[in-house]
């Protein structure tokens, strides 16, 4: 690993304020738009959605799911050269009983502070996305594959 | 539908380059950018993937895909606003000696032509991705659910 691509990593999942959540839905994989945010140290993912959409059902009741972060599309570079990262995780709610809930909910305003109200509508509730592997593409012939380990270690450094 | 929601549509999947492409890989969903284009008359998408690629393999064993294509994030919008649509289709593997094959192949490369160089790599080919269904978020309140019929007709439009 080279350090840039490192702190490139960091850079997209700290800027990108949308991710592409795939989920399974009804036995298919299928792709939802989702703001997000990430964990101090690389502890995690957060997710705000509403039990009314078709997602959050989706990963009650398979909490297996992807996370794709993409940088934004940038004409002067060809699109297959875009960093992006693909995270493979774990989902579960995030009550507010739960004690990871308070910076969860800190983690994921800080960066999206347009949410705020959502958090006073009874339907929208926060989820965890547990990192389980990451695989990174950082540009042409710069793909690297990090386990949840290398990734927390990565973003705790 | 509100003319204004169809040429929304129409814009986004005629510009962004990339799209999410979620595949069922070893039992769970997981996501993946790849180049996209559209066909003529919204007759599906191409994309020009590896066989090295695990997506490739992904949909091949399981051709039941997802595409999510979303507008690039913009300062000035609240991310859960940003235009998207979600699309659920079958790929097929379209061969040269595929009648479609040209047509594919020439809708591919008006919108990359970057991507050129690509089609004299044996691993690489291009698949075809049938509509099933549509999922369009145009913007707050602006969501609609399309059939592959309904699809086609504001595309032949």
């Amino acid at each position: 690993m080279e350090p840039a691509d490192s702190l490139t990593l960091r850079s997209l999942l700290e800027h990108q304020p949308v991710a592409a959540l795939s989920t399974l839905h009804q036995g298919e994989p299928t792709g939802s738009m989702v703001p997000f945010a990430l964990l101090p140290g690389g502890r995690g993912f957060i997710i705000h959605v509403s039990r009314l959409a078709a997602h959050t059902n989706d990963l009650l009741a398979s909490p297996a799911v992807g996370l794709l972060v993409m940088a934004g599309p940038d004409g002067s570079i060809d699109p297959l050269a875009l960093p992006r990262a693909s995270i493979q995780g774990r989902a579960r709610p995030l009550p507010p009983e739960d004690p990871a809930y308070a910076a969860a909910r800190a983690a994921y305003l800080a960066k999206l502070p347009q949410s705020t109200g959502l958090f006073s509508i009874a339907d929208f509730s926060l989820f965890l996305i547990e990192v389980r592997s990451v695989r990174h593409v950082a540009g042409f012939g710069r793909a690297r594959s990090l386990t949840a380990e290398q990734f927390a270690e990565e973003f705790s450094a």
